[in-house]
C-alpha cells in the first residue's frame, strides 16, 4: 500500500495468545483501508507473518506512523523496536466454512480438520473462531473416525520426533488434582529399567503447578529439540517442557481458550493427550486416569468411556496405550506448588523417611505397568522391580543423571514466609477440596512465584486435634501470605467430621 | 480488599463492545488475587460495574496504582480520569451451565434463556462465552418453542415501549443489498395516511451504510425514548437510531460477534428481527425478504423457511406479520454510503425526474403492503394509495416534518472528491458483485465519512460504451480515494457480457 510506512512501539501489553495490534483510528492506513475494531488484520515484518486482531487507540499512547503489538505477535515476530511493518486485511478463513459446516451437523473429514488445525497453529483463528470450533466438535458430536482424523491433524501440523527404535515409553496423567506429582519419578524408575522415556510437559494453565513449573525449580526444562535429543541419547530419558518443541502447537492454543469455557469435549481430551504422545514420538504410554467426585473425570463410567475412546484413537495411530485408573478423592503427596511438589519428589527418590507414602505408591504403581507394557518386566513383577529401582537409590542417580544432562541439578528453595494454620476444633478429616486448595496455593503465590504454595499435614480420615496445623502457607511476599489468609476467612480448604462420626 | 486503592487513567483503547480492564503485572490487586491476562474480573465505581477482560501490562504505560479500561467500559462505568475502582474476580456464571447444556443437546427453557440472554445484555459474557452460545444455537438446533422463549428473552431483558393503542406499523428488510434505503420512504407515506410508524433502525455494523446512518445526514436521529415518543405523539412516525432507546439491548451485543463468525442461525435472526419489533411496540409489521445470489438469503426455499418461522414466532407473541419475497441480484438505487443513499430517498419523496425508478417501486409496494395490512387500504389498493400519498407530495411534507420534530431537516452533503470509474469496454451489464461493491464504498470511506461512497450508472442489462462511466467513486480525503482505485486495479465490481451475448 501507499504511504509512509508504519513503525513499530512497545506497549507491553499481554492478551495471552490472541495475537492484537493496536493502531490509531487516525492511522492512514487504518482509514485507507477501512479498519476498525475488532477488524482481522494480516501484519507482515520482513519475511513473518501473522493475524491479528485490531483495536483501535483514540489517545497520543503511539505517535503518528506508530503501531504496537501485544507481547504473543511482539514475540511471534521477533519484532524490535522501530521495526517497520505492514498491514493488510487478512486473507479470508476458508477453513471456517468447515466449522460452520459442523455446526450445521455435516461430518468433518480429514482434509478440512487438517485445513481448520493447520490455521489454528498459525494463529489465523481469534479466540471467538477457536471457541466456535470447540463448540461445533463438543457435546459428543464427533465420532471415533473424526476423533482419529482431529489427532491426526494436530500431530501433522507440527513436529514429530523419530527415535528409531521400539518401545519409545510414555505416561500421562488425566487428574486434576494438587500435588500428583509421579511422572519425575515414574521416568526415573523407567529409565533406570533402561527404558527409553522423553517425557516432555506443560506449565500451569490453571493449576498451581504444572510437570514443568515443578522441573524448573530442579533444572533447566526450555530444552530445544537437538538438546533434548541428546539428553535422551544420554540418559535413556529426559524431563522438558513441552512449550519449546513445537510438538502438537494446536493444542496449546486450544487449551487456552478451552478451559475457560469449561467444555468437556472427549474427542478433544483424546486429541490432546494422544497427538503431543505421538508428535514426541511414543509408542507405548501409560495413562492414569484419576476418579473422583472433584476430579476432572467424576465417575467411573465417565472413566470407561474416556478409556475406551483412548485405545481406540490410540490403536489407530500405531500407539500401544495401557489405561490405569485410580483414585482421584484428594490430593496427594504434601506439597501444592513448584518447589513444594519438588521437595516431595526429591524425598520420594531419595527414600527419605518423611517422603509421602501416598506419591510414591502411585508412582510406583504407574512405573510397574510401564515396565511390563514396555516388555521390561513379566507380568505381576513390574511393581516389585519398580520397587527395587526406587529403593536401591538407582532411580535417584538415574535422576540426577538426567538433570545434570539439562543443565545441573539444583535443591529448590524454601518460601521465606511460612504461616501454619491450625484447627480450630479436634475431628477427623472428611474433606479436602481440591479446588479450593488450588485456588489457596495460586494466591499464595504459585506457580509465579516458585516456593509459594501449600503444604498439607492431613490426609482424608485423620484424627485432628484443636490447634495442630491442618497445613501451612508457603509464600515470597507479605502481601501474598495476607490474600491466602483473607481467602481463609470465608472459605474452608479441610473439611472435619465429628470425632463420633468419622 | 487491603492495600491502597486503585485509580483509573485513561488509554483511549477501542475493543469495540467486550470490556477489557489493564492492569499492571506487578499491581498489587493483579498479584494478590491471582489474576492474569484474561481473568474476568468485576469492576466496581461507585454504585455501577461491570464484568471485564484483563490485559495485563509489562510497561510503564500506567503508574503504579494505575488502571484502564476500554472506551466501551470507560463510557459504561461513567468513568473520569483518577476515579477510585475496585477490581475482583468475577462471579461464576451460572448461565453458562445451560449454555453447555444445549452444546450436549439439551433444550433451552425459557428460564435458562432468560438467564443467559440477561447475563450477555448486562456484558457479564466475553465474546468467547458469546461465540459459544451462538454455536450451540446455530445449525437448526432451536425448535420453535426455543426460538419463541429466546424473543421473549431478548424482548424482557431491555425496555419495551406501549403506545396504548393499535395498530403500531412496522417494517424491515432482511437484505444485504447496497442502496435499498426504502425505509425512510415507507414510513414516510405510512405516517402521511395517518398510521402509527415509530421506526427504529441500526448503524452499519459490516454494511457501508444502516438506515440510521443514512438518516443522520438529513436530521438528528440519537433521541432518547422520551423525544422519541414526542415526535411520534407529533407526527405518527419517527426514524431514529434504536441504539439510544435499549430495546432488546442483547441483540446488538450478538450481532458483534455473530456477523464476523458468519453464522447463519434462522433462531438468531428471527428472535434479533422480532424482539426489536416488539420492545418498539409494533403490532403489525411487514417484513420484506430480498433473495438473490448475493444476497443475505440466496434461495426461494431460504426464504419460504425463514418466512414460516417469522409467523409462527410473531404470532406467539401477537405480532401480526406480513412477509413479502422481493428481487435481490442487485443493489437498489443509484448511492451507496450515508449521503448518497439520502439523496436518493430525498429524490423519490421530491418526485424528482432524476429519482431512482427501483427504489421509488419498492417503497411504494412495501407501503402498500403496510397500509393494506394496517387497515387502512382495502385488499389490492394499498399500492395505489400509497403512490397517490408519495405523488402528491404529502409523503416529502410528512418526512420533512418529522425531521424538522426531530431536530431539523438538513441538506445532505456531496463528497468533495468524485472520480467517474469508466468501462473499458463495450458489452452488457451481467452482474453486479453486491459484496464487492460494499467494500469499496468502505474503502471509499463510507459510512465513517458520511459523503462518501459509490454513485451507481448502470443496472442489470443496461448497454454500455466504451469509455462511458459505470460509476462515480466519492470520497473526502486524496488517501481514501486512492485505496478505492487501487482496489479497483485488481477487482472488477461490473461484469460486462459481449454484446452478442446479453
Amino acid at each position: 500500500m501507499t504511504g509512509p510506512g508504519l513503525r513499530l512501539r512497545q506497549l507491553g501489553i499481554d492478551t495471552q495468545r490472541e495475537f492484537v495490534i493496536y493502531m490509531r483510528r487516525d492511522c492512514h492506513v487504518c482509514r485507507a483501508e477501512g479498519f476498525e475494531a475488532l477488524t482481522r488484520v494480516e501484519v507482515a515484518l520482513r519475511d513473518r507473518r501473522l493475524i491479528a486482531t485490531l483495536n483501535v487507540l483514540d489517545s497520543d499512547l503511539l505517535g503518528a506512523g506508530e503501531v504496537s503489538l501485544s507481547k504473543s505477535a511482539w514475540q511471534s515476530l521477533q519484532a524490535q523496536p522501530g521495526d517497520p511493518i505492514t498491514v493488510t486485511h487478512a486473507p479470508s478463513l476458508e477453513s471456517l466454512s468447515a466449522v460452520r459446516a459442523k455446526l450445521y451437523g455435516h461430518r468433518l473429514e480429514a482434509p478440512a480438520l487438517n485445513a481448520v488445525i493447520g490455521d489454528i497453529a498459525a494463529g489465523r483463528y481469534s479466540d471467538v473462531h477457536i471457541a466456535t470450533f470447540l463448540s461445533a466438535c463438543a457435546g459428543g458430536r464427533m465420532d471415533l473416525q473424526e476423533t482419529i482424523e482431529l489427532t491426526r491433524a494436530m500431530v501433522d501440523a507440527g513436529e514429530r520426533i523419530d527415535w528409531g527404535r521400539v518401545p519409545i515409553a510414555d505416561k500421562h496423567c488425566v487428574g486434576g488434582l494438587p500435588g500428583n506429582r509421579t511422572t519425575p519419578i515414574v521416568v526415573a524408575i523407567a529409565a533406570a529399567a533402561g527404558l527409553i522415556v522423553p517425557k516432555t510437559s506443560s506449565r500451569a494453565i490453571t493449576s498451581p503447578a504444572g510437570t514443568a513449573d515443578v522441573m524448573e525449580t530442579l533444572t533447566r526444562v526450555d530444552l530445544d529439540l537437538p538438546a533434548m535429543r541428546s539428553v535422551v541419547e544420554r540418559e535413556g530419558g529426559c524431563l522438558v517442557w513441552g512449550g519449546a518443541l513445537s510438538l502438537s502447537p494446536a493444542d496449546d492454543i486450544l487449551i487456552r481458550v478451552e478451559r475457560p469455557l469449561d467444555l468437556d469435549s472427549d474427542a478433544q481430551l483424546v486429541a490432546s493427550i494422544l497427538s503431543k504422545k505421538i508428535a514426541a514420538g511414543a509408542t507405548h504410554a501409560v495413562i492414569d486416569i484419576s476418579v473422583g467426585a472433584t476430579a476432572k473425570v467424576r465417575s467411573d463410567a465417565a472413566a470407561h468411556m474416556l478409556r475406551g475412546m483412548l485405545e481406540q484413537v490410540a490403536a489407530a495411530h500405531g500407539l500401544q496405550l495401557k489405561v490405569v485408573l485410580t483414585c482421584g478423592s484428594q490430593p496427594v503427596g504434601r506439597g501444592v506448588g513448584p518447589a513444594l511438589e519438588a521437595h516431595d519428589v526429591l524425598a520420594v527418590l531419595r527414600g527419605a523417611a518423611t517422603a509421602p507414602i501416598d506419591l510414591r505408591m502411585r508412582a510406583l504403581l504407574l512405573a510397574g505397568e510401564l515396565l511390563e507394557f514396555c516388555g521390561h518386566s513379566i507380568a505381576g513383577t513390574g511393581k516389585s522391580e519398580a520397587w527395587r529401582l526406587l529403593d536401591s537409590g538407582l532411580a535417584w542417580s538415574k535422576f540426577q543423571a538426567i538433570c545434570e544432562a539439562q543443565g545441573g541439578l539444583r535443591e529448590p528453595g524454601v518460601a521465606p514466609l511460612r504461616e501454619p494454620v491450625k484447627s480450630g476444633r479436634s475431628g477427623f478429616v472428611s474433606d479436602i477440596d481440591n479446588r479450593r486448595l488450588a485456588r489457596l496455593a495460586k494466591l499464595a503465590g504459585a506457580p509465579g512465584s516458585p516456593t509459594a504454595g501449600i503444604e498439607l499435614h492431613v490426609k482424608l480420615g485423620d484424627h485432628v486435634q484443636r490447634g495442630s496445623a491442618l497445613f501451612t502457607l508457603h509464600a515470597e511476599s507479605p502481601g501474598e501470605l495476607a490474600y491466602a489468609k483473607q481467602y481463609l476467612a470465608t472459605h474452608s480448604v479441610v473439611v472435619l467430621a465429628d470425632e463420633a462420626t468419622p
